[in-house]
């Protein structure tokens, strides 16, 4: 099946994820789908928790970069890949890397915490420092591709690594498909773009409802205006929803895909992230609980009893983060 | 099969435990006996993580009391049940009573935390405050079996609660009939003598090693003792550990059919809690985390690629608790 028939992803198709699927499925961990009684006596709806924080490294963001490398030519992958981030994308690329036996560059900016820093390094990628902010550090990652013949892996906008993450959504409709709405977080757009197209691939009908940072809606904003947006000023401190600029292909997906996008303030996000770890058992980051979070406070709108799936899309928190915090 | 032949325990068969299962398995959960790639890379061996904290009530202590209310005649029904906690019993009565329709008592100590009260009331049973410490509220919960016909649910010495618990034995072995080790927190015993028991009905070469704090080993010295003593003091401050004298029967099991009992300090065992949360996502309480300690301190003699199971036993943990410790 096309999925995306007359428009510019008419070429991601139905097997293009069922390859996707198997070569990922060789590294990664099909994780759980949860069920969560007390989300579904609070809401009415059934609702499961996908646990992607139980994937290796701890989030998706293995995923799409087992599919990119594993594109690569033989020639590509003899001179490896880079990019930059000090975030789940960075153990992504570097896992992937370690496993496919290439080489794996890091750029982060050189006020990096030395535990993201060790973290990287411990699945064996070289970490280099460069510049203040992430758009520095990007531009060394840019010339690493230009000087050493690396590839350059996005951390979101970039079809294949979609794809790859996408394959998180066949999951979804694996274990359960009678799925009705898939709740997903919202940063550059890359998890949802390909969870929506794996989705649509399965069944046209489920609903996507994204999640973003009320702090930085880039992709709300952009949709609503018909274009992508630069947001002038990201009042968030959440890793991986703090994005100023969504992707080219990621807002295209979004806005032709996606049902709808909700937002939340970070407050509500922390709590929310609280609640998770209190009452469902599961270390969620904050990006993660912001699916929780919709749903927590009546943002989903659906039938009573429909078949709700919330993405936990990592569990990367480091517990210092939360010692200031306390549960209300 | 008889497990316990020729020994007090000889009416504690397969059978029981089948139908001690069935009960069970009616109202709570078969919880997931997740892989470990990071435990197993640090010991070598094949480990599992029993997840009990996504039981019912947050924690293994629903599948005694269920067997129990099972168990009564109508009789004994329609007067109801009573038991004195503060804790993770308190929850498991008050539950496994509300599944049945019947009435639950809960004696706790004057100063018992508001919450832990509005938890247990919120399971729909009665809160009686009395007393000042755990021994006088359970005086008044044997005066309410005299005065009003209650029956008495004991937190861990009583053989039908034992069976009940027993079942998540069973549970591993269903999941995972090779496996070799299993190792398990106690407390009062009632845990490790259910599981001891059960996994022996299905093979007896599986060994169990039994965790205590080292300032609270009321089981551990009355084994070498050859009989029950009572600590003079206890430090101490994990709930569901600080235990000063085990029960009779939990005694006579561990006794006779636990391979080992090995003790951490609080302190070790505090880390290994805020290690597991932060490795494996798995939101668990101090006692759970005892098992976790055990293998991260190497206490677990098995031979290398040995199937080693940890039950964590519960994540009934208060996030306040957590928010003055940090992770080094």
């Amino acid at each position: 099946m096309n999925v995306a028939s007359a428009t510019p992803y008419a070429d991601i198709t139905a097997e293009r994820f069922a390859e996707a699927q198997a070569r990922v499925a060789a590294h990664a961990r099909h994780t759980p789908l949860l069920t969560s009684r007390i989300l579904s006596e609070r809401t009415g709806f059934n609702v499961r928790l996908k646990a992607e924080v139980f994937q290796r490294g701890g989030s998706y963001k293995l995923r799409g970069p087992l599919n990119k490398v594993a594109l690569l030519s033989e020639e590509e992958r003899a001179r490896g890949v880079v990019c930059s981030s000090a975030g789940n994308h960075a153990q992504g690329v570097a896992l992937a890397a370690a496993i496919y036996g290439i080489r794996a560059v890091v750029v982060m900016a050189e006020n990096a915490t030395p535990s993201k820093i060790e973290a990287t390094r411990a699945y064996g990628a070289e970490v280099v420092l460069h510049g203040t902010i992430w758009d520095e550090a990007n531009e060394k990652a840019q010339q690493l591709v230009e000087d050493e013949g690396l590839t350059y892996v996005h951390p979101f906008d970039d079809p294949d690594l979609i794809v790859g993450q996408g394959t998180l959504g066949l999951e979804i409709h694996d274990d359960m498909p009678e799925v009705d709405v898939v709740v997903v977080p919202i940063g550059g757009g890359g998890l949802i773009s390909g969870v929506t197209l794996a989705l649509r691939s399965r069944n046209p009908e489920i609903r996507i409802v994204g999640v973003e940072s009320s702090g930085a809606p880039a992709m709300k904003r952009s949709v609503m205006a018909g274009e992508r947006v630069t947001l002038d000023h990201v009042d968030c401190s959440i890793d991986g929803l703090k994005v100023k600029r969504v992707g080219e292909h990621t807002f295209e997906i979004v806005r032709r895909y996606v049902d709808e996008i909700v937002t939340l303030p970070d407050r509500e996000i922390f709590d929310a992230m609280l609640w998770t770890m209190q009452y469902c058992k599961v270390v969620v980051e904050g990006a993660a609980a912001a699916s929780v979070a919709a749903l927590l406070h009546d943002l989903v709108p659906a039938p009573s009893g429909a078949n709700v799936v919330c993405v936990l899309s990592g569990g990367n928190l480091n517990l210092a983060q939360i010692s200031g915090l306390t549960w209300n």
